[in-house]
């Protein structure tokens, strides 16, 4: 479950990103998500747990440096000993922004979850840190977390497994490299599962930028595709075989745009800056 | 547009099939669409112009015959000349049912679209024949069809080319294979050109039965996503570039299963056999 926010305080923003942005001619999503870190105040911490290669951690270093960072650390936590460790808890508290690199969603919840540095990062979340994550890093901010899944655009029962993720909110599921890899099936299936959460489909180069109250605003080349199933009418989930398609009646589905926005509480969505001048 | 239906008449079925329906173990998909033809009493006039396989009529002639159809007959339309052959249209006349093989989509509207056989369809249809079709062959049924169209999950300006189809009903945009090739993203796009149809998005082995009162329902082992644009709020599709993703918001889609319905008329949505019984 979320830290609760204390009063006076707010939460910082949750930033999951859909995977595979863009790095060099126009990095917009790392540089919005760098500006809520506190731009050139930011002093990021970024965890390359899900990630098998070296390199991982150092690029997103450079990037932040190059973007303007004040301070960036890369915070390797390979073992679920490293996550107890005294030092680096104490880095974290003194970071604007924690970022999760792409890679092995299940590596970084097993590493990482249930540990002193998962409490930790809720914790300052809600104290206002940032916290964002790429790919399998957006995958981990949840509550529930997609951890495996068919691809195909009608889901049966078996097309999707939750598991436990990080828990910033309990409010969305994510799924990453959204359009890339056909995966609206698997995300209706999670809304299926729990139709309390809204299930957040997110592009590649595309980012859902979620607000201290809330309010989600893309930002990116692609679209955010929300998933409601609020308003759900009927759904065969409980009768179906594993491999059965599932019924489900009454989806409300908007698909966003860079400059539109979803409120999480009220679920209801704004073309934002898209919308045309009134004359 | 479709013929008008005379008083005391009732427009016969029109189902579109979404392909690869099942023709050997569980053939229930063809079985169900010989029955609204007539059942034993069925004489289905086949029309494989979609295809250039020789085998391809042949194939459902003997299925046909196989489930118990009274009579069959293949009719090819290689040409626009063949489509004004006095005797093929007598023998559409006569005909319970007519069935579209599947194929290339372009080359069965460039050949029949427009002829005195297209015309005949539509004023049987009207007084009660049925008329279906399978991939390529479920596409031309209506009066918008999607000629072309890109792959994935979000739609954008230039995903879908519409072209006009056979014109049996202008409630309803097609789209096959629907699952199998992630065509979410066109048929969305098609639906933001035209909010007044419905969209139906058909998996394989999949078809939407169409009764005279425009109620659909689901037969086959997968679903029929049916997009609904009519509560739509906001669409972005008139002032994005083409290969920009559309923004749209307050899309309804249901996804239904093998006994549930939709009606095109209302736009509800229900179980159908689906729903649990009441103790």
């Amino acid at each position: 479950m979320p830290s609760k926010v204390a009063e006076g305080q707010q939460r910082g923003w949750i930033v999951p990103i859909g995977g595979a942005e863009d790095k060099e001619a126009n990095p917009k999503v790392l540089k919005r998500f760098l500006d809520v870190c506190g731009g050139s105040d930011a002093d990021i911490v970024v965890i390359p747990t899900a990630s098998r290669l070296v390199e991982t951690g150092t690029q997103y270093d450079r990037l932040f440096r190059q973007l303007g960072a004040r301070d960036v650390e890369i915070l390797d936590f390979d073992t679920r000993r490293d996550c107890e460790e005294e030092n680096r808890l104490k880095r974290i508290e003194r970071a604007t922004g924690v970022f999760f690199t792409g890679g092995n969603q299940l590596r970084l919840s097993t590493t990482i979850g249930g540990t002193p540095v998962a409490k930790l990062i809720r914790v300052r979340n809600a104290q206002g840190m940032t916290v964002g994550g790429t790919s399998a890093g957006a995958g981990i901010l949840s509550e529930h977390m997609i951890a495996f899944g068919q691809e195909g655009s009608s889901p049966t029962a078996s097309s999707v497994r939750l598991a436990p993720g990080l828990g910033l909110t309990n409010r969305f599921i994510i799924d990453q490299h959204f359009r890339q890899r056909d995966r609206l099936g698997r995300l209706v299936a999670a809304m299926a599962y729990n139709p309390f959460a809204v299930g957040i489909g997110l592009d590649e180069d595309t980012a859902a930028f979620i607000a201290p109250d809330n309010t989600l605003e893309v930002e990116g080349s692609g679209a955010v595709t929300v998933v409601d199933a609020g308003g759900l009418q009927f759904s065969s989930m409980a009768q179906v075989a594993e491999n059965e398609p599932v019924c489900l009646l009454g989806l409300t589905v908007h698909i966003l745009t860079a400059g539109a926005t979803f409120n999480l509480h009220t679920r209801k969505a704004s073309a934002g800056t898209l919308s045309p001048r009134k004359s």
